[in-house]
C-alpha cells in the first residue's frame, strides 16, 4: 500500500487523494501540516528533501514528490490519461501551466486570505491580477469542450480544479467565469467530491 | 515539419531546440522576441492565447505550448524518457519542480540582471534566497548519480540545465555547487551544446 503525506487544506495534496480514490488505489493518509511545521522535521526531510507535501512513499518504500508527477504515476494506463498522443500532450501543457501560471496566484491568494487571515484588499495586486488572468485563461480554454482536454475527465481537470474550486476563498469572484463554474461542478461530479 | 516559435535568450525555448536537435526532429525556428513584444501580437496570441514562448505548431497544424510538455511530446518513445515507471516519475518530479521552484528564481534573476540590467544587489532578496535553495537542491540531488535520474541523460537534465548553466548571469555563484558544475559540463557534452 502507498503512503500519502498530505495536508488536507492543500489542493496539491487533495489532487493525489482524489486520483487515488477515483482509481481505487489503496493508500494510507498521513496528515502532515504545513502550518504546524510538520514538513520541516528531520524525519520528513529525509523522505522529501524539498520539504513539500504531497509526498508519496510507494509500496516498495521509494519516495515520490510533486503533486502532478505523483498523479501521473498513479494514473498510468488509466482513462485519466488520454490514449491519443496529442491529447496527452495538451493534458501535460495544462498541468505545467497550472504549476507556473495558476497555482502561484490563485492558491497563494487563497492561502494568505483563508489561512494567514490577510484582508483581500492587502493582497499583492500582481497576485490578484495574474490570478484573474489564469481564471480567464481557463474560461477561454473551456469554450469548445466540457473538460480541459476534450469531452472526458483527465488529470488536467484534477490538477486545475483543486485550487480553482476554492478561488473564492482568496477573493476571486467565480461568478465572472460561468464556464469555469459549470466545469467545476462537472469535475466534482466525475470525482465524487464537493 | 514542426515550427518552433522561440526566443533564443530563453532557456525554456532552448530546451525545445536541444531536444529536437538531439533526437533529429526536423523543425523550422521562428525567432519570437519576448522583449520586442512579438509574443503579444494578435497573430501569435491566436496560436497560443497564453502569449508564451516556446510554442510549437506540429506538422498537422495543431499548437502545443509549455516547454516541458513540448519536450515530453517530442521525446515520446526515445531514450530521453526512462522506460522504468519509477524513473519516469522521478523525471517528471524534477520537471514540475523546475517550473515551480527553480525557474521562477534562477531564471527570473538572470533575466532581470542580464536583460533588464538590474544590479545584482537590487534583486528581490526572496528571489536570490530561493534561487540558492534551488541550486543546493540540485547539488544534493546529484550526490548519488551522474544525471538527475540515474546514469543517463533524461528530459530532467534538459529541463534543469537550461537556466542552471546561465545562473551566473543572475549573480549566482556556481563555484559553490561543484557537483552542479560537473553535471552541467556532462549534460552539455551529451547534448552537444556549450
Amino acid at each position: 500500500m502507498i503512503t500519502i503525506y498530505g495536508d488536507s487544506i492543500s489542493g496539491n495534496c487533495l489532487k493525489v487523494k482524489w486520483t487515488a480514490d477515483h482509481l481505487g488505489v489503496a493508500y494510507r493518509w498521513l496528515e502532515t501540516g504545513v502550518l504546524t511545521g510538520e514538513t520541516r522535521t528531520a524525519e520528513f526531510l529525509a523522505i522529501n528533501p524539498a520539504g513539500q507535501v504531497p509526498t508519496v512513499v510507494l509500496a516498495d518504500g521509494r519516495p515520490l514528490a510533486q503533486s502532478n508527477a505523483i498523479i501521473l504515476h498513479l494514473a498510468e494506463g488509466s482513462p485519466l490519461i488520454p490514449a491519443d498522443a496529442y491529447e496527452r500532450a495538451r493534458m501535460l501543457e495544462w498541468m505545467f501551466w497550472e504549476q507556473y501560471s495558476h497555482e502561484p496566484y490563485v492558491a497563494v491568494a487563497r492561502f494568505q486570505v483563508r489561512y494567514l487571515e490577510k484582508p483581500v484588499e492587502d493582497l499583492d495586486p500582481r497576485i490578484v491580477e495574474r490570478g484573474v488572468q489564469a481564471l480567464q485563461r481557463l474560461e477561454d480554454g473551456l469554450a469548445a469542450s466540457s473538460f480541459l482536454v476534450g469531452e472526458r475527465l483527465s488529470l488536467a481537470d484534477v490538477a486545475l480544479v483543486a485550487y480553482t474550486r476554492v478561488a473564492g476563498e482568496g477573493g476571486f469572484d467565480l461568478a465572472a467565469f460561468p464556464r469555469v463554474q459549470a466545469w467545476i461542478a462537472r469535475v466534482e461530479v466525475a470525482l465524487g467530491i464537493g
